[in-house]
């Protein structure tokens, strides 16, 4: 929007890295079209108060769109009551096939189609529909959902455990992101004079396979915007790593990856 | 392009569905930008003299795009020898899996990226990728380009024994497009006085699965624009039938077909 010309403007996060939706109410005015914010941050899991952000993007007559690709699947999603008006999920991050997602638009949204041409999707998106990986995307859900509540109290238990082997450890590290406003299975943290980038390549000699931010990204090698965002410490920043617990994982895994950053630290 | 603001003309193609290359001469300018002709038309299976239109466009320092969706796999396609900047290609077109394509992007093409956002596909499509579709993709098209020759030698067969038994019921069909520059397994036909949804209908029940045009438009039932396009005459047009024969296909299938139709029309 901004390469076509729309003013468009980023709201700042507080340090917990959370939208304070007070902030929105200074930078929304009756010309604003679309609010859109993540339901669920992919580096440091923190969910967003979106019912609250959509109801004042609303009373200004803006759509509410939530990129929901972290949360659908792993937490409650519900769009009524979100109150949004489009919403995206992508497969892989629910157990699917890759390179298929959806896109929610609340009945009456006008919005133009992504990809004219042929009449697919209700003329929103031309072009011979992946039919597998929607099917695929459809079961993965159903599977993943009816797990949810039960496989979110185990990665409770599993990142707790996580935590607790650093600090026995003596580890000095802070999390980033609200502790409890976050993703099940989600672990970023940063510790205090060290590298994540090294502590990544020596944790990978061990198998062990976790990230210093998006894997989107993973060519980058500069600070994360995130991390910058939430304006971790310059001690703590540069040793920043973020582990995603999830459905093959155990609390074995939790003690073997703490002992293993520990001992690389140390 | 329209919709954003750009004039965009529309070549005509002449009786056999084959553009006049000279035509684009009276068209272009040297403010054109892209001069796009598919390379083989999906409904006539009509092959279009790319390279020739291609050095007209190059000449006015417009980008050449072909649309290639209906001919890779199936006949000989070399971008090199065809002078393309473009060229799209769709996987299910060749018995790849469906919802997976790709774009030949010449080196020094300036183009935007199609999906802004991540890293992936050299930033010109952000978004994870459909690994398995693209995998299955390049297996697909191996395939059928290994077996490319011998397979158009074979369709040649069935398509020919097909004309020669309607001609042996006596049915009163023009063939729509240049029977000779054609994708190898198509066949479009207008049968006089005829109805082509009827026959559909009535093919239908006894097993028999054909279109009458473009499957993207299938639930469109006003005549086909490209059977507007060549000027079918009247008493034809109405009757017309799009055949597909492929790998799957033998010359018996041909034979039962062409009886079918044969039995319904008279």
């Amino acid at each position: 929007m901004e390469r076509i010309g729309y003013p468009v403007f980023y709201l700042p996060v507080k340090q917990d890295g959370v939208i304070d939706s007070n902030v929105l109410k200074d930078y929304i005015t009756d010309n604003s079209i679309l609010v859109s914010v993540m339901l669920a941050n992919n580096e440091i899991g923190t969910i967003q108060p979106i019912k609250k952000i959509a109801e004042i993007a609303h009373q200004h007559g803006a759509y509410m769109h939530t990129d929901a690709v972290q949360a659908v699947g792993h937490i409650p999603v519900n769009v009524q009551d979100l109150c949004v008006d489009l919403l995206s999920a992508s497969a892989h991050k629910f157990h699917g096939p890759k390179g298929v997602g959806f896109l929610y638009i609340r009945k009456g949204t006008n919005i133009l189609p992504y990809i004219d041409g042929g009449a697919q999707e209700k003329r929103f998106r031309a072009g011979t529909e992946n039919v597998a990986g929607i099917v695929g995307m459809a079961v993965a859900l159903k599977n993943c959902v009816s797990q949810m509540q039960k496989e979110a109290e185990r990665l409770k238990i599993i990142t707790e455990r996580f935590y607790s082997e650093l600090d026995k450890f003596g580890i000095d590290y802070v999390i980033n992101g609200d502790k409890n406003k976050r993703l099940p299975g989600n672990i970023n943290i940063s510790i205090k004079h060290s590298n994540g980038e090294m502590l990544l390549h020596r944790l990978d000699l061990k198998g062990i396979y976790i990230s210093t931010g998006a894997a989107c990204d993973s060519k980058e090698t500069k600070l994360s915007h995130v991390i910058e965002a939430i304006q971790v410490p310059k001690e703590y920043a540069e040793g920043t790593l973020r582990i995603s617990f999830g459905r093959e994982n155990t609390v074995d895994d939790s003690v073997t990856i703490a002992a293993a950053i520990s001992a690389i630290v140390r």
